[in-house]
């Protein structure tokens, strides 16, 4: 099972995100936290306008390692030169020859390739312009975010977090069911018999308080039955209702006695 | 189509996004961007540190119309009291009474419910130490965002971005949506409102009958709320068990009386 997790970073590791001439440093920060927080660790800088730079360590905030090792470039053509893979976002319309993905199919896409081996790039355009017309040229998938049709202005970080963010689901989804199971609570689900008895005892102490009425019952026997198994209970939670109840049988007792 | 597309988004309408103490107005405006991108429309502020802010509304660019339609409160309970689902976002492990979904099962349930015509809401912690236990114990479940164990630090906005993302591809999802107009129950789930008096009766007619000292309530106030919540109560069964309790303490006078 752990060779199975160390071969899936090692997918993640042949996946590189590339940003193309990025205007703001702060974005660039920004995008290597969203990447080292999914699990994704190189970064690719092409014509950045402003790197290093004080700005995007701030954004960083931890992942400074990935701005130490980004590797800059002249072009994309180079920042992609070894990829098998290259993946281009773009925001508008654009006559494409390949139908444009979404961040899902591209997340399933990527690790598809990384597992067998490749090289693989995400390329995000200009925050104003996204990518050139050239640019995308060199990419052979092309993936869109789904927006607002009114507002479709995503930060370049927020991009790249949400398609990091479909990496590491496409790259964990094993492990996730793994991590669902030792979720499992501690304390045991009510069984079947606990929850009948509470139910009974429920019915007992309605009456007894004289909430009740047991020849005319109507829906509410049934209607409890339900609610109770909705309820998901564990055996703790049966006890303490279930003393609740005998706290109410005595009251309802000792008011009779009196 | 257009009408189908009209009824998406009156779903999306219906879940607001909770940001809770949060400190950096930055991540506010970034926030509102994120949720605008995505066609979400609601932003609750619960104790922001600086609001409006100048810094906020440079970040939302272009999304400054959520930052003056944002609603401020003094408390979570007061941001979720008319809310039907309210979903709490953790970073860290917990022990929990209900399992912790992903992503992706949130943005389903959030819509599920949304389509239903319920208001739902996903609440977003402080940003270095999340939701207290008490904030937490109002959610009726929790996500968490998978990340990178040796890494797992997200920054708010970001983590804003990829629940909205997902409401927004559940959002365009149309087998789902069918499936949950079939799934509509005819009574209208309890809200938060109607949770909390069932809850403040249920602890008044335990000390009535004996069962909980309120001067050593333990854990039974905070285990009974996880227990309420948790258990999916429409009105109707709300209205049954106050009515029980309202007998249980009638019994309890009486005993006292005479």
């Amino acid at each position: 099972m752990t060779q199975c997790k160390k071969e899936k970073c090692r997918s993640l590791d042949r996946i590189r995100v590339v940003l193309v001439g990025t205007t703001h440093p702060g974005n660039i920060g920004g995008a290597a936290r969203a990447m080292k927080a999914m699990g994704l660790r190189r970064l690719y800088l092409v014509r950045p306008e402003r790197f290093p730079c004080a700005e995007a360590t701030a954004r960083a905030s931890g992942a400074d390692d990935l701005l130490a090792g980004a590797v800059v470039c002249e072009t994309l053509a180079k920042a992609v030169a070894d990829c098998h893979l290259v993946i281009g976002t773009t925001a508008r319309e654009r006559r494409l020859p390949w139908p444009v993905l979404d961040p899902r199919a591209c997340g399933e896409l990527a690790l598809t390739h990384a597992d067998a081996g490749e090289e693989v790039a995400l390329v995000f355009g200009r925050e104003h312009s996204g990518l050139t017309n050239e640019e995308l040229a060199l990419c052979q998938r092309a993936i869109r975010i789904p927006t607002d049709p009114d507002f479709s202005s995503l930060n370049l970080a927020a991009a790249v977090q949400v398609l990091c963010y479909e990496l590491r689901m496409a790259a964990g989804a094993p492990q996730r069911r793994e991590a669902a199971g030792r979720q499992e609570r501690r304390v045991p689900p009510a069984t079947r018999q606990e929850l009948d008895a509470l139910h009974r005892h429920l019915l007992a102490a309605m009456t007894a308080v004289g909430f009740l009425d047991p020849d005319k019952p109507r829906q509410l026997p049934r209607r409890l039955a339900r609610l109770l198994v909705r309820a998901g209970l564990d055996h703790n939670e049966v006890q303490i209702l279930r003393g609740f109840l005998a706290a109410v049988e005595q009251t309802a007792e000792r008011g009779r006695g009196a």
